[in-house]
């Protein structure tokens, strides 16, 4: 390992994951964190709660289809949803940059608070501080979100329940966010038309969950895109994943920018995507369930569970090839989210 | 108002409350947050959850007494802790500039981690960001907070309960935070035997709270110092606070630094001190408690609440005269949390 932070650490890759394990997991070690999913699962009493926090870094702060403001509120949402829980109340750090000007502050504000009213969440506290102009890069945002889990349904981010035969299912188009991010660093302009995925996917999600009670896990996409995901799912599993790669939803756009700049489709950043892993027999009614909501409406069974390769994630290519992917370990885009 | 920020937006004085009403409170109009109390008290069935964020830039990272660590952890479970509620679950989001040692950042999570057993509190959820170099200052930490409020215990982050008689306690000395972090920068070598007072104060506040049902009001004492915090209590209050100078807790060394330096110890930070202000008839009682425990060893009643002055801050100074404490204004020490 380094024995310094470079900005691979910041990938959610490989060395994201050596990082919590070797220095955060270390230290803090207790049986919420060990599960390294987003959220951490609570027992009150009755109910369960779940608590998750996410810093927003991205640059710049405005793109195509969103922007900082916008990105923390569905990051956080999107990691209660995920969990089968319902979001509820949102916390919002900021860390300013001597020198912002206020209007930006201000949109980026009118962002959120119309992202939280779009989600159903409450902004229900927050916290202010401002460093040195050249101590920090404008505005960097924390959310930290609590949910409920209703009662009878299960914590969708655990991965023990997937079995061999499991469908994999996605929502959507892949890799959007990070195009857009791209080409709003006028890094490409031919990019422009692509716009960020960025959206709260918890009503797409409630919906998935009362026309199947046998989705076996969730979580959703953002830096490191699916195959990271993927990849975490299969560590150290006892059971291999196998995705078809004619099935994966890519858009013409982003998939030109992808094959120009050599980048993977299945390695860019979404911020409005989710994969689902579901017992065969429910998967035709999810999908049709998905298909009515507009954030599923190119929803796609992308693969599914296999017994063979445990722990890896395996693609059959269209030339009917076989590829290993492989957990992102250096880091494609930094500052992407 | 600027148009940009400028560094007293994050001073905790009266251009952050301005900031927070005309930005956010703006934006995130809802009840929780026109409180403008450091946390959110939610309600979930059976049980009260208290919820609470700050993210930390404090400059230098380490500094006599703690370090941004500690600070992250005790600032957490004290905004929590003075609500009454019994600080649980903590959330700990990075953001790491290329090329911090991880050295240093294993330091840090040690400090939490150790700050985090000493309290009683669990880190269950985390996120790490890292930003290239020179785009922040080593470290940024946001630690949320999830606390449960004992059944049958007063919200003790309102004010609506405080009446004219009541008396105003403070638990030790004050202004420490302050004197060590500026001496930590190396302009003052004078100041190297101040210790931040950097403490979790959840053990004292239900010791506290167990002795007395009568407590009125509680906050711990941060940047803006006590000044700020007894400013913001009498904001548009129908009741006026009376202080009296010669029984303000300030040690010999601060006291020497601050006249020296034209600084006023009631403005300097705390990290480990609260105002409570309590029924007379409770007060004696209050404060034996208090001397018991060793962050309450110094406590002493500073003055009570009157009826005269109202939405003021008055001092009986030393020399018999009186002094309008007033909010603060400007900057005393930007990133002094």
């Amino acid at each position: 390992m380094h024995d310094r932070i470079v900005l691979s650490h910041g990938s959610g890759g490989e060395m994201t994951q050596q990082l919590i394990r070797e220095v955060f997991l270390h230290h803090f070690n207790n049986e919420w964190l060990c599960g390294l999913s987003d959220s951490a699962m609570l027992s009150n009493g009755s109910g369960r709660t779940v608590f998750t926090t996410d810093s927003f870094v991205v640059d710049p702060l405005f793109f195509p289809g969103g922007d900082i403001g916008k990105l923390a509120v569905c990051g956080t949402v999107n990691d209660l949803a995920v969990t089968g829980a319902i979001p509820a109340y949102l916390s919002a750090g900021f860390i300013l940059e001597e020198g912002l000007t206020l209007e930006t502050l201000h949109r980026i504000a009118a962002s959120m608070a119309e992202e939280a009213r779009h989600a159903g969440v409450q902004i229900v506290t927050g916290d202010t501080k401002v460093v040195h102009r050249g101590k920090a890069d404008g505005v960097f945002i924390n959310t930290s979100g609590i949910g409920f889990l209703p009662a009878g349904r299960a914590d969708l981010s655990n991965t023990a329940g997937i079995r061999p035969g499991d469908r994999i299912i996605v929502n959507g188009h892949l890799g959007e966010h990070g195009v857009a991010v791209l080409s709003a660093r006028e890094e490409l302009e031919v990019a422009s038309q692509v716009h960020s995925d960025c959206a709260s996917l918890n009503a797409l999600i409630d919906q998935m969950c009362q026309v199947s009670g046998k989705i076996r896990f969730m979580r959703d996409l953002t830096r490191g895109g699916l195959a990271t995901v993927l990849c975490e799912v299969t560590d150290h599993a006892d059971f291999g994943l196998y995705l078809l790669e004619d099935k994966m939803p890519v858009g013409e756009a982003v998939r030109g920018i992808c094959e120009m700049l050599g980048m993977d489709p299945l390695y860019m950043a979404n911020e409005g995507k989710l994969v689902a892993i579901v017992d065969p027999a429910d998967a035709d009614d999810l999908l049709g369930a998905m298909h009515e909501h507009p954030l599923g409406a190119n929803a796609q069974v992308i693969g599914q569970v296999a017994g063979q390769h445990p722990g890896q994630v395996v693609m059959e290519t269209q030339v009917g090839g076989r590829r290993i992917i492989e957990p992102l370990t250096g880091e494609q885009l930094p500052r992407i989210c």
